[in-house]
């Protein structure tokens, strides 16, 4: 085969040539001013890359516990690109991880150096990186040219030259670069770790010849042991309860430690670990000073704030920030200790948490990405149907929260092959009904039906097609935008023609074989309502016949608690709500909790609140989903919303839910929305974009700014950005 | 989400039912004798991963050169299965390349044990191994218990508990594991190289302060540096020439060398090169006693031989075999010194000198597999059109030579997701027409057309679609037998309704627009003969108005010389191929050849003969479609090649090319066919399978058994197994 000598003078017209006709359109302006490099990657890989790593740490009693799900790879060989027109000579830095090779205007550069000087004018600069370990990054560095997000990358350069010798390049899938926060040519990706910090032990009781450390708290992290020296092993029994702890035989996570009296006096364990306590147990011929530990956490601001007259309330929101900002981490994770996996169904809530704590877009970006992984599509996200949906569903919110449409733009490919994925898995009805290798989730609940088709994952599909049809027009397809619109409207017909009982006014659970059956769930009816699927008599019918129908199959999961709260705060019941959370998350409270659990039965005696799935200690104590507080008050309390993409315009429809004061803090991509609310005052401040404050009073309330009567005791303020509004009323 | 913890007794059952709904249909027939074990992995993934590392090797003057196509890469999580009914406990110790969760009967073992006791009766034994940075393969070895071919692998397991705690496991593709050699737990697939050996040089003379040194022949491996003292850069230039390694400033490989003073005495370069000069230059602070090299090579028994009357020819067949050899290493590549990457073109050439050489199955399938890839397909195997085609009627031969059906079984998914996506870039005509982003390679000729519908790639797909119907055959799956079967036929129609010249009895060249171009190439013309779809007239009227006029475009390539003497053959032009063998090759070993070429050009005067690419030395001297006499020599004068799969039924039909005598071997599946023919005599000694011999005599032949007179003075003789034939006969 002939060699693949590049022709200097030949190669870079056609190369300018080529790029205008590759498969995605890229603004590819030419980068003539200063900037600064960061390292880039393909887009997507170094989030496939480290959730491999990160959710391959699981381990149980040392054993690694894998998921059972498809992993993907970064591409290990791709070719960077960038074109720049300089004004005078540059002096450019390389850096790389894994072996390069580099053309200037198409011809090759002998060696793999560390620097070059590219002289004045126009050039391509193109690397073709190979790292089968890792992950294929560079890091550019020079006065005109850097890496940044203006680059292109692809996985097939596909640079061939004919008969004549001339350099030949159509059909390359160029895309935008992917790219994070190392702007540092020494803070390499693949060196990537959390932050740390060191924490002491709160108290130390001695076991037997060990001692039992307390770190007062639910933590995540690194054992430190300081002053060790001699020969032998040293046992560490970790415990998120005392109770494990102490249970060498049953603990859920432990580590043997082995010394050869060569080490250094302080030792830092090498994995981490989710506890609050831990045992240690050393030979005798091993002795130590103390241990401490090394907190492992994702540097975020904690911009939502909430805060109120009732003291247990706001202690819950507190314990739910630091639950949530526990399972933050390389991504939003369901809980630490196990499965420290990254469930789709389980990050939908922490993405909608996250807009009212966090607002970190980077962490919902990389968790979407590391579900979503690569090409081909062999099975559902985490091999579960309503999984994959509710990743489409996540997209959707994440535009409507965040306005951004960059992630969009990238990835609509990858969007589409799910759906189309998805899609293809219809039964002939048009419905999504399991085949071999489907997973139907939807709750953890004793006889929940969830064989042929199910209302539930129907009204899921609807959603994400509607997430589909904005993502297309975001993406600039338009036959794909009216395609999906259109499935979404038949699919949304369809739910209502077969599931809505038209007698009863609910919603039905489950056909079989073209048979309806005549159960009827909260699953399909809660979300009806919060998608705002159902009108109004709909709503109120649901809220009667199903929510508050004792008689409907109980939901026994915070999972799907999350839901019915919001369904029910949909509808108005927020001083109901405030009980139920009070007694929830306040029963977990009193037993101690530092962090919310992956379930609570306040029927359940001592240690029965530690076990799960027939093992002592087997339930997670610092679970995402027992975080929602945090989205119930922001959403349905302060009562913050968007109602156009990235707040252009929100909405503030603020509830007490029967208590005295209530205030905080909500963040949105243009700063924070704060208000404070009291029954007779409501302060606002607000942010870019047009906020629509919402209010009932029982007299004609007062105020700085211009206030409409919407009628039946409800009244509007318009909030311009910046700008304190004071309105006095009386709450009804 | 929920744990995944296992519940021993109730997975047991689910394990087993599961396993007979998987995916494939997998003979799951439990190990209950004693066997050996090898280490296993994801069927193809160490092809892959081996050939992404071989072919990034490739460098020019330091610079790497990968690729210009996508690489696949291995899976990182692999679960390996097997069944199995003990008699007796067994002690099992556990290799794994990666870190392992271990389920016995879907009960997952605490740690990562070394050895595990598994009592006697049924189980099921399970490993998930994670490795990102090279290939999960494990390595099991009990009394009973061994992993070998008869386990499988899935890359998404699919195994999760419902909410009563059960294991469930659906739609798991399970596939049998990939293996090679790897028979013992040291040697590693990571750890794989080629063997080597150490070679003296030949000769030694002196350049300036440095030295020449000549290895004698054409060569690859590693330098070799002994009693290397001081401090101080060395110089290694390499040459396939002496003119090349002369030259510093343009010889194509190099190696500079830093020494610190603290180094061993001898010193192996880590990076292979193709060579047989090196010049050595070291700073005068250097000094070290003599130089050699560790030949690498590929063990492989040289089974096909060819012997004659004719010294020179012999000369040939011989450093043909050492070209292929030198070519024939981790896979089939095209030169050792450039590209060393695996074109689909080049390796289908080696299949075919190879079934004559060495008849090294493995070869073919590990070269195959690395082509392929995996999903998802997103251009042409090397980008190029032809070459997808090639790699079917690859198998198609593989199929007939060796009659090995477990390569088509368990690779069959690939072949076909790959024929779909070369048919669905088929043009509206069903022709296959190049669209953005492939390559039409065919040959290198100035003026060769290669736009619109070109004959030779629709002859190509015909072909193809011929080995997918028997492969889907081979398969089971009779739909898909069925419809290639008949798109094939299609194919084969349309090619001679549009493209055959019924006035004028050749194969057109292109049409364009749809608009017929008047053009006649050797293309097509050549390969219908050699394909047998021709009939006789058409074959006559081709040689006469194609394949000997000398107005059509000529072929200068010995990649197309190949299959233009193929077809000469194929008519019965031995003699004047043997005239065209002896310029050809005889040209090259008279100017020194010590392997051949990448092309050869009679008219070429001195350093000429270095040259390509408009580089001095851009010829690759050893290129492995310069040993098509292999192929010649055994197929078209020894005469000898399969009637059905795997030589069950053979042709003998030997042509002394005008010598006086041809004697060699030719391998089989069963033992090699032996022959020697002179002008009186005819000695054959068969193998397992019917053979026929088939020669033509003036006068009526004798000999030891029946011989049938065919007509026109053809004879035949049936050869069976293992007895020596011996015929005396007149030729003509």
């Amino acid at each position: 085969m002939k060699s693949l000598k590049y022709s200097f003078i030949k190669i870079a017209a056609i190369l300018i040539i080529s790029l205008c006709s590759c498969n995605i359109a890229i603004s590819q302006e030419e980068n003539i001013g200063e900037s600064s490099a960061t390292w880039i990657w393909y887009p997507g890989d170094f989030e496939i890359w480290l959730s491999n790593k990160m959710q391959v740490r699981r381990t149980e009693r040392e054993a690694v516990f894998p998921p059972l799900w498809r992993y993907y790879s970064p591409f290990p060989l791709v070719t960077f690109q960038t074109d720049v027109n300089l004004p005078e000579e540059d002096e450019v830095t390389i850096y790389s991880e894994g072996s390069f090779q580099l053309l200037i205007d198409g011809k090759q550069i002998y060696g793999q150096p560390k620097s070059v000087t590219i002289e004045a004018g126009k050039h391509t600069i193109s690397l073709k990186v190979y790292n089968q370990e890792f992950l294929p990054s560079i890091y550019i560095q020079g006065k005109y040219i850097n890496s940044d997000e203006s680059w292109i990358v692809t996985n097939e350069d596909k640079l061939w030259i004919d008969e004549k010798g001339n350099a030949q390049q159509s059909g390359t899938p160029w895309k935008p670069v992917g790219s994070w926060k190392f702007n540092s040519p020494v803070e390499k990706p693949s060196d990537f770790r959390l932050e740390t910090e060191p924490w002491n032990a709160k108290t130390i009781e001695p076991i037997g010849d060990g001692e039992l450390v307390d770190f007062g708290k639910e933590t995540f992290g690194y054992i430190k042991i300081h002053g060790i020296k001699g020969e032998g092993r040293l046992a560490l029994y970790y415990g998120e309860s005392r109770e494990e702890a102490l249970d060498p035989a049953k603990c859920e996570t432990l580590d043997y430690i082995k010394f050869n009296g060569s080490q250094a006096l302080e030792y830092t364990h090498d994995e981490s670990k989710a506890f609050r306590y831990v045992q240690v147990q050393a030979d005798p011929s091993i002795k130590y000073d103390s241990i401490s530990m090394l907190y492992e956490y994702l540097p975020l601001d904690y911009r939502g704030k909430f805060n109120s007259s009732d003291g247990l309330l706001n202690e819950i929101w507190d314990v739910s920030a630091y639950t949530m900002h526990l399972t933050s981490r390389e991504f939003f994770i369901d809980g630490i200790k196990r499965d420290r996996w990254i469930w789709s169904g389980d990050a939908y809530q922490s993405y909608l948490m996250n807009y009212y704590l966090f607002f970190d877009n980077n962490s919902v970006e990389r968790t979407l990405l590391a579900l979503r992984g690569k090409e081909p599509i062999t099975a559902h996200i985490n091999t579960i149907m309503d999984y994959s949906l509710y990743w489409f569903v996540g997209i959707y919110d994440y535009y409507l929260y965040t306005g951004d449409i960059s992630f969009i733009e990238q990835f609509y490919p990858r969007m589409k092959s799910l759906m189309e994925f998805v899609l293809g898995r219809r039964n002939k009805s048009g419905f999504l009904e399991p085949l071999e290798g489907d997973w139907v989730f939807i709750d953890w609940a004793d006889g929940l039906p969830k064989t042929g088709e199910v209302s539930f994952e129907q009204m899921l599909l609807a959603r994400s097609l509607q997430a589909m049809s904005k993502s297309a027009e975001i993406a600039g397809d338009k036959n794909d935008q009216k395609r999906y619109e259109n499935l979404a409207k038949q699919m949304q017909e369809k739910l209502f023609d077969v599931f809505w009982d038209e007698e009863n006014q609910v919603m039905k659970h489950q056909r079989i074989n073209g048979e309806m059956q005549e159960t009827v769930t909260r699953y399909a009816n809660m979300f009806g309502i919060f998608f705002n699927y159902f009108n109004e008599d709909q709503k109120q019918s649901v809220k009667e016949k199903v929510l508050l129908n004792d008689d409907i199959l109980e939901i026994t999961t915070p999972y799907m608690r999350f839901y019915e709260l919001e369904a029910l705060c949909a509808i108005g019941e927020q001083e109901y709500v405030l009980e139920e959370i009070r007694d929830y998350w306040g029963g977990m409270l009193e037993l101690g909790a530092t962090s919310f659990w992956e379930k609570y039965d306040p029927s359940d005696e001592g240690d029965e609140h530690l076990s799960m799935y027939g093992r002592p200690y087997g339930k997670s104590l610092c679970h995402a989903w027992g975080a929602s507080p945090i989205y119930l008050f922001g959403k349905y309390y302060l009562g913050i919303k968007p109602t156009a993409a990235g707040y252009t315009q929100y909405e503030i429809r603020p509830n007490l839910g029967g208590l005295d004061w209530i205030e905080g803090k909500v963040p949105t991509p243009n700063g924070d929305i704060e208000i404070y609310v009291s029954k007779k005052e409501i302060r606002v401040t607000g942010v870019k974009g047009e906020g629509n404050l919402i209010f009932t009073s029982k007299s004609k309330p007062k105020g700085t700014a211009k206030i409409t009567n919407l009628g039946n005791d409800e009244y509007e303020v318009i909030i311009n950005p910046d700008k304190e509004y004071k309105i006095s009323y009386k709450a009804i």
